[in-house]
């Protein structure tokens, strides 16, 4: 239990910040996957994108030094702060609130316990007070004691309503244009594509293959324990209040080994959860490319890297150059930052 | 601890039997991957390959009432008894004696402790007494203590010099040929095909690719414990002498859905162990399609099914008209079993 509360750590980074709470408006989503003809269209000729293009000519030149067969060609990617906003915090924190507040009739003893007290007087000091217990409870209340189905639908529904407080569109509208157009790249250059992230498998699945082209068996992530059960003489999958795997931090090369199989060939992270997927597949064998996502544009996006509890980047800021990691830096070398509404 | 005994019961059940083990002669390995031109060509035109050919074409028939669009295509198999020949006892523990075998030189300990003392002195009664503890030593002890990357280099190893005791090939020969040819058949109509396996999933990953077309993060099963590591400056994955995940069972649909994260439309397995994953998937809604493959051919393979430890398939058989499953005689339905040599 010690263990698993330490690996936490992913969920209890998040309370320290201030949270500014979606309001939500029922509305029909629209994914925003916009595919320009030129690759990489929203990139500017910036060195991060003739790395990519270097390095996918390399590996892809039949017959050439560096050259990856198709079926090696696996590139994995963090999502919260590289595929998709994380700030001002993680999106499945904000659902974990809602989900609380929503389901606080059933539960009148939330009004006495915490961390629910606090949670539902607003006061999210002292639910960051309750440490990772806290976090804990708050998580396995909302995401586990339902089907696998039933909690597909729940977190369905709050993505198609809730809307983020400073864009006002839907979470999965907040997308990063540029990284929409180099996963269609990658693909067309017969890379396999992955995400490899610290939230939950299950928050994710419902939507990658709609908005990233990522289909439910390429998505990696945290998960909980689940149980297979007849209930009422028809099977069904029970989350079970229990975390089975966390998926961040040196847990990411841990999951892909598991999930994936095969150490891939290029990574793309934004914070020090990712240092260790990115030095994983930057030490393998052969041409490897780890890119990170320097958050630097307070105007079109979010500015933020060494402070703060949301997608800290500090080390791999640090070691990048040494690594031999690519810094994107999002105000010099992205045209566009968020995909457009569709 | 006690539970993950209990997990165990995969691994336990094979020692009842009586263990003819392969001899080793180094020999370069040559997978049977023969692709006739006509889809099923190595069934009989019989109640199974009808079912098939009415079902493929029924979710494949666009604008049809069982339309299944095609990234919903998902079809899982296990492994054991259904891609491969697992009598007279499964690979992987045939693999594991071999490997403690090879292994006691450095460990002088085994000859006076159990159970490694009685499977050196090739007293497997004594080996099955030593009871799940036992078994879980012997798996722990060549399964675990290595990066793995080393283990795949033994594993392979192994599977390229080991010999089958009856029909003296490699094992990753004997599989069968109408396996073969249904999986091309699902992925030519944009079926996805998984492994959901009992056996260790870094047991097959090294070979499903080349051998069944199925890559690595397509391959479900069980696992052990890893944890990242800087060892001299290198990272590396250190297998650990813990069970993660044992996929069997009710394991299957828990796992299908940890990995795969959709349900599946088409299941094929072999034994009990594969009950509760044929259920998941035929009482999905829509069209579906489960199957068993009863071995009924002790002259081309084998013929067992409700007594004994390898395969045991006892309620499957029992319910299968009930459930709507097709059950696949393998004498009458299959006009060739393995697939030919290379």
């Amino acid at each position: 239990m010690r263990n698993r509360l330490r690996e936490l750590g992913y969920f209890a980074a998040i309370l320290g910040s201030s949270l500014a709470l979606a309001c939500s408006q029922p509305e029909a989503d629209s994914p925003a996957t916009t595919r320009p003809s030129a690759p990489l269209a929203s990139w500017q000729d910036t060195a991060p994108k003739r790395a990519i293009l270097d390095f996918v000519r390399s590996v892809t030149a039949s017959g050439g030094a560096d050259f990856v067969p198709p079926e090696e060609r696996i590139a994995v990617f963090d999502n919260d702060g590289t595929l998709w906003v994380e700030q001002p915090v993680y999106t499945q924190l904000v659902f974990a609130i809602d989900r609380v507040k929503a389901m606080a009739p059933e539960h009148p003893e939330w009004q006495t316990t915490e961390p629910f007290k606090s949670l539902l007087d607003g006061d999210m000091e002292a639910v960051a007070a309750s440490g990772e217990r806290g976090i804990l409870e708050i998580v396995m209340a909302t995401h586990a004691g339902m089907t696998t189905g039933e909690f597909e639908i729940i977190a369905s529904d709050w993505l198609r309503t809730a809307r983020h407080p400073r864009f006002e569109r839907p979470y999965i509208e907040l997308i990063y244009q540029p990284m929409l157009e180099l996963l269609e790249y990658l693909r067309a250059n017969d890379f396999k594509t992955f995400i490899v992230s610290g939230g939950g498998v299950e928050f994710m699945r419902p939507w990658t293959e709609r908005v990233y082209g990522i289909p439910p068996d390429q998505v990696v992530g945290s998960t909980i324990e689940t149980s297979y059960e007849i209930r009422d003489g028809i099977p069904v999958l029970m989350r079970l209040p229990k975390i089975d795997f966390i998926d961040d931090k040196a847990g990411k090369p841990v999951g892909i080994n598991k999930f994936i199989g095969r150490r891939p060939i290029l990574a793309f992270g934004n914070s020090d959860g990712d240092y260790e997927m990115l030095q994983w597949v930057s030490t393998g064998r052969g041409k490897r490319l780890s890119l990170i996502v320097h958050h630097t544009d307070a105007e079109r996006e979010y500015a933020y890297d060494r402070e703060g509890h949301v997608g800290r980047l500090d080390k791999g800021l640090g070691d990048a150059a040494e690594n031999g990691w690519t810094v994107v830096d999002m105000k010099t070398d992205w045209k566009q930052v968020l995909a457009a509404a569709q």
